[in-house]
């Protein structure tokens, strides 16, 4: 979905904005607010498994456990992390401000920030930043795309999506960053609404399904950032109470689309690799293959190179704690089956990795079991986004 | 220690030999041969943990079950590896040609590869390397120098150390590759040799207690190599029975001397970086902490490009499943503490990174424990070199 689709706002009962209220030194927009207007307010959240954990995902992840949020504030440019019991306190005081100017409890209002890690937030532009957002919120295009670009720090594109269900509910959100959930470059953030009519549970566990197999199998550098959060809202406005499996289906295309979006605008990306691993003994080991491969350094530079270099592959995946029989496996690079048997079963010639988009396929042919990760190669423009300046 | 010193020749009782085989494209030297003229020949191997085991491993490592070698021949410029049972059969057939050269059993030669995965070995080449080997066989700083060249992938020198005990034995050694035992880079390959004299598992636990603290505490980039492979060979020439202790100490050394070689000479290597981790529950904890911000791709980038930013390094371990506390956690560059308290404890303007030695220091406080993990950072030169060519 291009970006300028319908994200946040496209599902009825909710408001966005984006503003510039002066926390980027770039002086762009690094301000959004997502407003649930309702008639309900169920909401879900998924935070970082790091064990170093940002002031905000801290307070959105109490303000989660009763299931309802009104609010959601998000900034770039300071992710205020590692920041001690002050940091905490600019994070409560963020979302008491955002309570007071909407009327609502600061225990109805998450708080997401991105950006360098270590740094107080300057809490005079967060307040009046606030204060703009709130006197922009609107329903409407214009109004998601704002609020999906505040949030962008080293992203070159807003990133949305939004499906419609027949049923006449649908499904929308944007996302910034580059990396699995608990991510990576940057910190990975995501906010998805809906209008459907769902119970807290129902929700919770439709977000939780849907992040499994999208947002974790995200992994550009296998960095886990110590701010990513995953929220979704209920406003129950369109009045259609759907099967939870179709509903959990929609949300899964919603996230899918975003990661497909984040995984295209990775830091320094020149490929988009997806690494299919399929016959595994059960799904973990599928993913621990997959993972392994794609955060090795070595195939990420061979394929940034365009080489099917799949003796990388193999070192790499023979590393990982998973059953696997050399010679059962089967390695293949955009259709083109490379090894098998225990030996080479072509020529890496006959495979051409040129283009942006590349498939490799990894059968361990001991089980029924598969899961793709993405990723994306190592260029010398990820070496230089993140040694030029500090992010 | 500068190369030209002497290295597997140090020690009495050892010829060396490196010679131009035509493995290498290049048509450099490309084939080793280090022989043990006794009186005695007892040995000891570790080898890579790697799944993917190259045919080289595998067959040493049955060689080595009963501890005793005659000689090793290595070869450059092909890893044997991922070449199923006709690449066994090459190796095999390789130690056979040296058996019948030196009039030894084959079963007393042991056989190392590097260089790139998937290719079959060049039998003919390999054959009258090893003759020329053979007739070239000495002892001496030549001899020693030529072995420790004839190993080199993309190393840019020869590595080889050499140390002399005053009881009146010495251990001497030559390594190639850049990374951690079980590593990564185009392999890590090292022959140890010394003329202490030394019962089979007294060689083998020190063996086990050198490499555990050496050239396991080197990781460049996570990789773990199919090849990887640490001989030692004991001749008795000396006739010096050391105390145990006092030779795994100096074998400790030769070890540690021959990892910070292949540290300073790693792929792309701007930075040697030494992450030292204290204060750990355990050993372990220590490890995985060090090697775990030792891979980490942002952590690396940054400090190409000179940067402190220690929240990278918080971000890194806070993925660790290790016992780690927040706010007793201190962080510290070249020196200055970054980070203690929660919170950051100095601007990051205070330390200076701009020098190629980098010491991170991350203390824990929550035990006694430690463990220092060397690596190096991420640079273009990195991506440069594996992205250009396959290796």
């Amino acid at each position: 979905m291009p970006a300028g689709s319908t994200g946040v706002t496209g599902p009825a009962g909710f408001r966005a904005a984006g503003v510039a209220a002066g926390i980027k030194s770039s002086g762009g927009k690094d301000l959004a607010l997502v407003v649930n207007d309702g008639p309900e307010q169920v909401a879900a959240g998924v935070f970082t498994t790091n064990k170093v954990k940002a002031a905000p995902v801290l307070w959105s992840r109490q303000v989660l456990e009763q299931h309802r949020l009104r609010a959601v504030v998000l900034n770039a440019g300071c992710a205020n992390a590692c920041t001690g019991p002050e940091g905490f306190q600019d994070t409560h005081a963020t979302a008491e401000h955002v309570a007071d100017v909407l009327g609502v409890g600061a225990i109805e209002v998450a708080v997401c920030s991105t950006g360098l890690i270590g740094e107080r937030l300057p809490m005079d532009a967060v307040r009046g930043g606030v204060d703009a957002a709130a006197a922009a919120l609107d329903v409407g295009e214009r109004a998601g795309f704002d609020a999906a670009t505040a949030v962008l720090t080293t992203d070159t594109v807003a990133k949305q999506a939004l499906v419609r269900d027949p049923d006449g509910y649908a499904v929308g959100g944007f996302a910034k960053g580059a990396g699995m959930l608990a991510p990576n470059l940057a910190t990975m953030l995501a906010v998805l609404t809906t209008d459907a009519v769902l119970g807290a549970e129902e929700l919770d566990a439709a977000l939780r399904a849907a992040t499994r197999v999208t947002f974790d199998r995200l992994d550009v550098d296998g960095g886990t950032s110590t701010n990513d959060t995953v929220l979704v809202l209920a406003s129950g406005a369109s009045g259609v109470r759907p099967d939870p499996a179709a509903f959990t289906e929609r949300l899964t295309e919603v996230c899918s689309d975003l990661v497909r979006q984040l995984q295209g605008d990775a830091e320094g990306v020149t490929k988009t690799i997806d690494v299919v691993v399929r016959g595994a003994a059960d799904e973990d080991d599928a993913v621990a293959v997959g993972r392994t491969i794609a955060e090795d350094n070595l195939v990420k530079t061979a394929l940034f190179g365009s080489d099917p270099n799949w003796g990388r592959i193999a070192m790499a995946l023979g590393r990982v704690d998973a059953r696997i029989d050399v010679d059962a496996l089967e390695i293949a690079a955009n259709g083109v089956t490379l090894f098998a048997g225990g030996t080479r079963a072509a020529d890496r010639s006959a495979v051409d990795l040129s283009g942006r988009e590349i498939e490799i396929v990894v059968d361990l042919h001991v089980g029924p079991h598969e899961a793709t990760i993405l990723t994306t190669d190592l260029s010398h423009g990820y070496v230089e986004e993140n040694s030029a300046y500090s992010s």
